[in-house]
């Protein structure tokens, strides 16, 4: 069960609030994020929802029978807008574009990167600052010092920065430099890192696991929402199967089933999805089709000198051509 | 290796191009379809191909390292079309739609459904005879009497039939009423069974095996062209993975990557893809997106009462505005 | 629902039974086996079983709630035997050892082979005369000439025989020179085979599908025994995962779930399973300890020489070593 | 190429030995842990390994051309040994038992536990007391009061303490009162985690990722390694597959891969890896069977009234005959 409170709602209105609802034994949650205070109520006692939301102190209540509760469109009919500010926002109905190195290698890549951007009028930039590698004996990122350069161009240039964090350590320090912090899919189920970003008021990008199911993601999602950050964007970018002719499989269905079950921003990996450089352009445009509120795509202007994921990385002429087909297939998705 | 013979090529000079491709030590397959003459060698020894190529009686040469060979787009860059005669063609740069119910079930079905194809102007009516099932108790189709009924209403509209086949003995007693056999995702690897497909002269198409890899795929249609069939299609269908939330997880990668690979058309098959009557639409058109030459999917004038697969199937309503988006989606794909 | 019919039932007794199920709205099937009579009800409604099981006629009457129900050891508590004659049997509490090459080479290999099973007291000697190969171009077996050859040589020793049989119209040709019957991972769901090995006085084996569940390797199973062939086996030779590791994942879970939920011999095949030679005899030991009631694995005189799968076959001395230590295994097993 | 250092090594020595192998354009990597100081290089270029093994201060040198290195048993042929102390031995020859409830619950079912292990001379108790769990409203761990507790009855009755570590944090708090850290199925990609439990002087077990390949867990040993800690050990606990007819598929061949592959002992933990707890026998067997140098499994005096898991936890008469029964494979697998 979620329960919207009242903005100004008194302590001792929200103690009955706890106390009748714990009667009906249901372990509570308290939830304060950026946009509202909540109470989650967990428990298997069917009880008559209107005794309990003709309390004052309720603006609202709901059951919502998913394991996840918070991010679930059931309870929360109007989708989530996630804006980054100076006009950018994802959200339903738009089509963000992130775009960038898979690393963040240097100055010069990172203003030759912003000005192929800002060519194309994309607004957000994505790139690796620390870098989970299975190998310990491979590049790990520029870390903060790489954070800070591409800060400062990005700030003059009104780029806004996504870039993944690996550990709770390394949240204070990114804070100041960071648009999106992005979950990557080893930390998917990093419930202590999930628990730490809900105290960040940033937003934050969660991609679905290595072989994470689609259940998990959500509620991975709702561990952040339910320690107070509702600012969430989903990401599909592939899961792990028999078939190896690609890096990972793109979960098309995904993205359709995700948009259905919550209410949340979900953005498609089309560079991890299928991990070939050649085909990053019908998998993207396929799950804008698919139902996507944005893309996330790397690209490098010569791929065959990136630090990393050269192989699925697009040189900018293909990126561009990405981006002009990308507005086209939305504009007609809107259309229908 | 693959050696087109000319077409009026003697007994000897055939004899003599043998005898020439053995003393390489390959192991050759004479393989003679409704389009032309091959020779198909399989072996490691290098060799120069002029000294073959030079050779009377050859039109063209081709080494194909892959493990299929004439189903590969590296000798045949000119993309394979298949006529079904009155103007039916399945090929690169169409959009073939092929749309009915998982199994026939009697006249008045067949003739609501072929209503249903000729208001949209769909030409090509799928539908299920003899159907696999996992229980020995499940319903398993009508049979041949079935197919003789749809046969006779659907010849007189003008539409093209599809049907599975699920063993040898089927072939003959089907052929005269059958314009597309279809190979069942059970029976991709009945090898059999694409051996004798191989004799006949109608178009197949091949389904992607439950856990078939994409290699796999093209292996089974190497086997119905080198039997003497090139009249192939291949269809992605979804495939098993660990993800429960969706029947399969449709691989949209392998579309792009079929494409890429084989020059036979590819058809998407949404309806087994996600198994979720509401997300059929935005699969369907994202597998447009991805390249698809076609899509093959449910539709039923009341799913609830179908005899199978009713989760999944469209009733008319539906399935009529699925049409016209995804020719929406086709033009604007080949128009950019 | 099974009913177990009296042996010596009239018809008019009979048609009473079936009147009285079909009232309550169950589909039957009527089976006749090798070894009993049945009627299988397929239905919902709920019915007091007392009221069908003190009809005239009924020997004994279960619910079986499984998709299958014949092969379920809900309703048969003692585990069936499969008896090849000679005393040779294969049954819960025994440990039947079943070995040879993957494709029979001919009479050298042949006698080889034998004299290598009699030397290691092996009753039953595997290898294929059709076989299963992805690609058209591969040696696809020696077919009834190599298996009677085979059947001559192995009569004379006292051996029997397991071969594959991968499509119906084998059946026949087969027949006289086999001792089980084997379905290969392409073909378990091959409903027309499974059908036709159910008109088969001959033993079956089933191995699990490429990525057939449990379920469906049971249903299969269903399939040949609602025909009326009871004398079955169930195979479990690994599956189809990410891991590369191994060529596929022995699902050593399968083994003790199957002991479970059915009174058919299990049987292990260690060399598909991993697929790697060094590791097969680690495997199999662990296979046996998890309650297999019998082993199949590849063995050749020479596995660098066989004509197929020779980096999984054990040469004689492996095999010799792998034999004992399997005894000792089973031994301790029975023993505790 | 890894180069063990001689003890005592000058500054000036190592120095000259680093800029050889840098020379040949290798990245080198400075290992130093509780048993030896090693160079790790890594590099594509070919060498005399001569020119460089013969240099003074190195004591030995080894090309590894896997991905890892210093968790081969290319180089390392003695297999490594966990000592806890006590004569509590975890190592190739031995068969650790870990037993113990999934969550620590309090002081009372502490001792049941502590007792029941002492009755069979179990050395080593398993217990949660930070617990990953999908949801963020399940029950998280009783965390550093419950270890406490835990450690204070364990200590007093001579039993050694494994349990999991979540985040870096976690670890200096747990450090005295944890005699092996285990690292979960959802942090084996954890690096940073990884990183830091290098540097603490405490034995390291580190599970299989819910999908992770067998390259990927010995990547993850490297890391630990080459930040300063070999008293690792590897534990392979099922890996999800599309079968659910049990939690996880135990991947019996990775445990027989493993051992092949890394000097490092290999434990076996059958309750995740079937989930049920009828079946957790066979596969535990099954896994000695198949050379698990150990095996970590879940007890509970009241399954029914565990606070999770209680689904695959044996109770203490299971777990007695569990143990007994695994002595005894052990013994016979040690004798043959």
């Amino acid at each position: 069960m979620i329960i919207q409170l009242e903005k100004e709602i008194s302590a001792k209105t929200k103690e009955e609030i706890v106390r009748k609802v714990s009667d009906l034994k249901y372990k509570i949650t308290d939830v304060k994020t950026q946009k509202g205070d909540y109470l989650v109520g967990i428990g298997k006692q069917e009880f008559d929802i209107r005794d309990v939301g003709h309390m004052p102190g309720i603006s609202d209540i709901h059951i919502v029978s998913d394991d996840y509760k918070l991010v679930s469109r059931k309870w929360k009919v109007n989708p989530t807008t996630i804006d980054l500010g100076d006009g950018v926002c994802i959200e339903e109905g738009g089509m963000a574009i992130m775009a960038g190195p898979c690393s963040i290698e240097g100055e010069e890549q990172i203003d030759k990167t912003i000005n192929h951007l800002k060519e194309n009028d994309v607004k957000i930039m994505r790139g690796g600052v620390y870098k989970p590698r299975s190998s310990p004996y491979s590049f790990r990122g520029m870390g903060i010092e790489g954070l800070k350069l591409w800060y400062k161009a990005a700030r003059s240039a009104g780029i806004k920065i996504i870039t993944e964090v690996m550990q709770v350590s390394q949240i204070e320090e990114m804070l100041p430099y960071v648009d999106i912090f992005q979950v990557g899919a080893r930390n998917t189920q990093n419930f202590n890192l999930l628990d730490e970003l809900g105290l960040v008021d940033k937003p934050v990008l969660i991609k679905r696991g290595i072989s994470g199911t689609i259940n998990e993601l959500l509620s991975s999602a709702e561990y952040v929402f339910s320690a107070g950050n509702e600012n969430l964007m989903l990401c599909e970018r592939g899961i792990r199967t028999y078939e190896k002719a690609s890096r990972n499989t793109m979960d098309i269905n995904a993205i359709t089933i995700l948009k259905e079950k919550s209410h949340l921003p979900v953005i498609a990996d089309p560079s991890h999805g299928i991990g070939i450089r050649d085909h990053v352009e019908p998998v993207a445009l396929a799950c804008i089709m698919a139902g996507a509120d944005g893309v996330i795509y790397e690209t490098h202007e010569k791929p065959e000198e990136a630090y990393s994921d050269g192989q699925q990385t697009l040189n900018f002429r293909e990126s561009k051509k990405l981006i002009d087909r990308m507005r086209k297939v939305f504009d007609l998705r809107e259309s229908m």
